[in-house]
């Protein structure tokens, strides 16, 4: 029963171990999902990156979810624990007969042993005597003393006899009070078990989930609309330019009243030689 | 294409990053499994602990396994990383013509608009000397002005013309060659991720499995077999004692020519007596 207790704390010891490996898991996910936010803004893989943050936060999230579990598990093995300890105080209580009956058979088996040794010492002392020829007198000193340690013997084995019943008895109804004690224990652990292997798999499920949805948004995003959002973001139109050169007239106007498609143009230039350069 | 090298170098670090995660987490369940280890061998429930470090020992493996084709992975894309760069260099040299074009057109572009302006600025000279009555002499100096600034004007409208179609080509040619290279980085990017999502699942398969095999292991623990564990371990046998006491004889031996029934008893006695001193 004290293994009990010992067992059910540890328990809860593994399961909070458990759930502060997740926690770190969890935090370190997070970090990674800020690493992603991070990464480059520019380019075409750059819309990539949003994707992996959301993945990498859901992830975060499962695993703390689990933690949140098992601590919500801990309290309730911590409650057993205290529970565990009223009920042993209680059984404690419960079979101290069976405590004095054991502590009973013990004196009185010992008792028995010397009362044996007594018997059979005065016995063959009588025999001896015998032998050697002593008086009638210390024969009958003798043999007095053999039937008093006779009666002495007989008693403690009737009381030895008495106490073995009564020995039996309670530990029989002892031991089957201590083996349901046992049982009862090791279903609340198995319980508990239960518990946690359930919260476990929810999470392990929510995990799956998460990654077949950062497959699906990988699969979804086409090297085409990659290369769209980048001409988008980064192009000056979709026309061509037209030709800039006009007719020769005293009314061209200087280069701010240039066209739209001349300024482009030059804009285009601009860019394209900026690329160049920086490239 | 510089954006491309940056963003295949931190998809290198994010997968370096959650490789170390998941590292962490494979060392943190094998210190939980020497946890479990460690946990009491004495009690009913203590073979139970034997299970959880199993189960334990094999969540880090199936991670420090995903730990080492993430950094197989990693390898791969350095290889990339590297010919990225290669193929950039190359196609720097490859383009260098439409460079010319661009800065050609761009120089074009300025001496056209210059040209402009000073045929502009000639014409309305020559006009503003014809209103205010200047001599034949200025105004035939002023109309050769004017003719010069006017072939000048042609002659940059024509070459611009050249530089244009010129620039239009190479730039239409060396676009699609850009895109190309996109297309290219943004596939062998996807087809990394995939990778990576490969080892992922399948490490998730694998948790799973493990996962199971814990949930039936722990289901074919039953309580019957936990208690008949503790009682074979502890027990002393499964016969009840014997009846101790025999007819007196002066035959009767010592303690130590008991009978193994009489001192198996006395042994019983004494462990339970230990027991509830214990307790």
């Amino acid at each position: 029963m004290k293994h009990g207790q010992i067992s059910s704390k540890e328990l809860s010891d593994f399961i909070r171990e458990r759930a502060t490996i997740e926690e770190a898991y969890s935090r370190s996910m997070t970090k990674l999902a800020k690493t992603a936010s991070n990464c480059s803004q520019l380019g075409t893989f750059a819309p990539v990156w949003d994707v992996f943050k959301q993945s990498t936060e859901k992830l975060a999230a499962c695993h703390m979810e689990l933690v949140r579990k098992l601590q919500e598990l801990i309290k309730e093995v911590q409650k057993y624990v205290e529970e565990q300890a009223k009920n042993h105080k209680k059984t404690k209580e419960e079979v101290a007969s069976t405590l004095e009956a054991v502590q009973n058979i013990q004196s009185v088996s010992q008792a028995l042993q010397k009362s044996k040794e007594n018997y059979i010492n005065k016995t063959l002392e009588q025999e001896r005597m015998r032998k050697e020829g002593a008086t009638q007198r210390d024969l009958d000193k003798a043999g007095l003393k053999v039937k008093k340690a006779t009666e002495t013997y007989k008693s403690y084995v009737e009381k030895y006899a008495n106490a073995k019943t009564e020995f039996e008895q309670r530990m029989t109804e002892t031991a089957q009070k201590f083996q349901g004690i046992e049982e009862e224990h090791v279903l609340r652990m198995q319980e508990i078990i239960h518990s946690y292997c359930q919260s476990v798999e929810e999470t392990h499920i929510q995990i799956g989930e998460v990654q077949e949805e950062f497959v699906k948004n990988m699969e979804n995003t086409s090297v085409e609309s990659l290369i769209q959002k980048l001409a988008e973001s980064k192009g000056t139109g979709k026309e061509r330019p037209g030709n800039t050169v006009k007719s020769l007239t005293h009314d061209d106007p200087p280069f701010s009243r240039c066209t739209f498609w001349e300024k482009n143009t030059f804009c285009l230039q601009l860019f394209l030689y900026c690329i160049f350069f920086l490239f």
